[in-house]
């Protein structure tokens, strides 16, 4: 693990990249050396974010690979696969040979399939490369797929002074030791404790004495999911993975809930705007395109749906030409309600905060979407009829339809995501585009309905 | 501290609540403690959440303060409020005592602003009331806001082996030692170290010998945002706090750091679906109304300016009343792509993906609104004149528009977020009901302005 050289300071200017730039087109590998070593790897990573491919993997063969295996963690993924397609097996296995084994697992796994043998059998540590073997037969979605094999343990009948001396050996390591896990002999997980247990305690004294019997763990094959809930509900730093026998596979820290927080925060998000696949705003236009295409396209079939509605009652309604002026408005007061309903089920479902009960939910967004509507309908009925010079009758069905829309839009918004999540599907699919387009629709039925009703056409 | 006891399998049953209820009810004190001892604190918060506050009271007061101060960190905002109002400020100030100065500064900082002096004047212990009052006159927002006065300090004249005993006494105030921070004697930050280091290296080392000089560190004053961006870069667990002097005051751990991600993200997520206080399903009915009903306004005067567009146009356009019939099309579209481009800038923003050149930005926009406009318009041609029977010249004159409102929302999209930021204004306001209603607008407006040009009405 390279020396950590954090620098809050660091920006990253355009002087700065030609600098590089130049630096690398004079080959002045002295200068270029000394330049980056003032950054920390993370703030190197950003800078090879910047060249272009052939300067980048310059850079990379360039320094030692106890640094450059880091700066690879740090790139942004697109960078760093057209870098290691640029390097060798051999010089891809080196730099594995330097990281953690579940950061050296991540990259393996998105080499192409062919390489990935080709790269693994080039790694020398013959223990590391049995771990990483092991690491990549796990769901990458599961707890197997963000443990590291890189623990400190501890067996329970070792005195503290030797626990320390065995310790010393393993530490060197484990960059961060967050706990000390305590094994039977057949490396069953029994207990922990931490550094400052250790150090605190007397050093005759017997492990079993000073740990913690009420280890928690998780199962190697939980989803991610999960482990990022109990390591957030419990406020963990690190958690223990055991497999169905209680055996010690290895430990996942926070650093990489972390990143699945982000990760999933990220995801509903762009769910919730009508993204459907993991984009960057620097992505090529036929990704970004491949992305949002689909919710355009069903957004379109939407529209078309409404524009058939209003032909059908286009030809009936004569005199009350005018009702078509205030379709925007049914359908922005709809859309905007069932987003509104469905971020804030979403969030609760996610949360924990909604139970079970999906009646008394429903009863409670009918009443919030009555004294919505009948505060917007009255407001829309002052406006229409006294701005807009409507007849008292026209207002007051638009005012009607209004409280009728956006009770309906709050009922849908809240009943899909809680009948999606009851059904084992991510409800954050159901935000958004989804929630817009179905209550267009009903959204326009009901205001033609209710019309129709009223005016008598 | 409580000894803890996670358990995964924890499952908040009606049956386990009825439980607890019944013991509460028939005062069966010492069942009540063998049944809650089993839990860990965050689970008993679960379970108080559900109980009334009577019996959530009675429990509060039932066990010690060194599990129930960890419960009421745990506990939702609203039911703590609730609680802490039953309890007297001698009672606050008892678990006030047994939390680190970050949570107990946090609790204070949520009482009424009269309590606030009570409870402190009645905490026992001179240095714990002296830094809570310290943290609770930063900005809640600032790095001194989110830090902890708990940590682990030497000096780096010290030995190795002295430094260990030193430890020793400090870190039983202290739950999780992530670092050890060297100062010099005016108590200037100089250096860290990890209990790692401490039992790796010899006994007779000095601390300057093995300490890391390379310390990173946030002002006091630093904005929450900017320590979440430096701690997630360069993968920090804990960071320490210091003044303009560089005197160390305070650290920063990584759970802190968690809790704000997690509140970002919410709020990112809520304002992105036009809800404008941070409200959860839980909430009363008043607070929810307050929190929708500004977007609902807003929106509806977007819709309202759509039917005066719409009026007007109205008197001119003949026998191409059709064109009525697909204003929910261009609305919507407008409405979908104009919420996917404020997404991705805004995440591209959060994220450093976005660089300075918005005028790149704006042109690859614009290819891709072409580009997908192009699409959505030829099957739209398709549909309208083959499936509605529409003449050609309103079908062309509609796809033409489809292209035309694409190629713009995307454009107001990706604008609008980065013209705020440049401002310094989140740019997270700007996504949702904001996009769709400005660009429910414009879209419009285009619309019938392209109709008109082309049918010549």
């Amino acid at each position: 693990m390279a020396e950590e050289k954090e620098n809050i300071q660091f920006e990253l200017t355009d002087e700065l990249i030609k600098q590089v730039e130049k630096l690398i087109e004079v080959k002045n590998d002295k200068e270029l050396h000394i330049l980056l070593n003032e950054f920390h790897y993370a703030d190197i990573a950003e800078i090879l974010d910047e060249l272009n491919l052939e300067e980048a993997v310059y850079v990379i063969k360039l320094l030692d690979s106890e640094t450059t295996s880091d700066i690879l963690m740090e790139l942004d993924e697109d960078t760093r696969e057209r870098i290691l397609r640029n390097l060798s097996a051999k010089e891809i296995a080196d730099e594995i040979e330097e990281l953690d084994t579940d950061d050296a697992a991540d990259i393996i796994a998105e080499l192409p399939q062919e390489r990935q043998a080709e790269v693994i059998s080039q790694i020398e540590d013959e223990e590391h490369k049995a771990e990483i073997t092991e690491l990549l037969g796990y769901d990458e979605d599961s707890a197997g797929g963000l443990m590291a094999k890189e623990l400190v343990k501890v067996y329970e009948t070792w005195t503290v002074a030797g626990c320390m001396r065995r310790i010393r050996g393993q530490a060197k390591d484990v960059t961060r030791v967050h706990s000390i896990y305590v094994v039977d002999k057949k490396n069953r997980l029994i207990g922990r404790l931490s550094l400052k247990d250790l150090i605190v305690a007397k050093s005759d004294q017997k492990i079993a004495e000073i740990s913690n019997s009420n280890v928690d763990s998780v199962n190697v094959h939980d989803q991610a999911e999960e482990v990022v809930r109990v390591m957030q509900k419990y406020d963990l730093e690190a958690i223990p993975v055991v497999d169905d026998n209680q055996i010690l596979l290895g430990r996942i820290t926070i650093d990489d809930i972390v990143d699945v927080m982000k990760e999933e925060a990220e995801k509903d998000y762009q769910l919730a705007a009508g993204i459907t696949r993991d984009v960057e705003a620097d992505d090529s236009i036929w990704e970004l395109t491949i992305a949002r295409l689909p919710w355009l396209l069903i957004g379109m079939f939407g529209g078309l749906g409404a524009a058939s509605i209003i032909e059908h009652f286009n030809g009936e309604m004569g005199d009350f030409i005018v009702l078509l002026s205030f379709v925007p408005l049914i359908q922005a007061t709809a859309g905007n309600v069932g987003v509104q309903s469905s971020a804030i089920v979403v969030q609760g479902l996610a949360n924990d905060t909604i139970d079970g009960n999906i009646l008394k939910r429903l009863l409670k967004e009918f009443i919030l979407g009555l004294v919505n509507g009948v505060a917007i309908a009255l407001i829309g009925l002052a406006i229409t009829h006294f701005v807009f010079g409507t007849p008292y009758i026209v207002s007051i069905t638009i005012a009607l339809a209004l409280v009728a829309v956006i009770v309906m839009a709050a009922l849908i918004g809240t009943f899909i995501p809680i009948f999606l999540d009851k059904r084992g599907i991510d409800p954050a699919v159901a935000t958004g585009p989804f929630i817009t387009t179905s209550n267009d629709v009903f959204g326009i039925l009901i205001y033609f309905l209710i019309a129709k009703f009223i005016l008598g056409f």
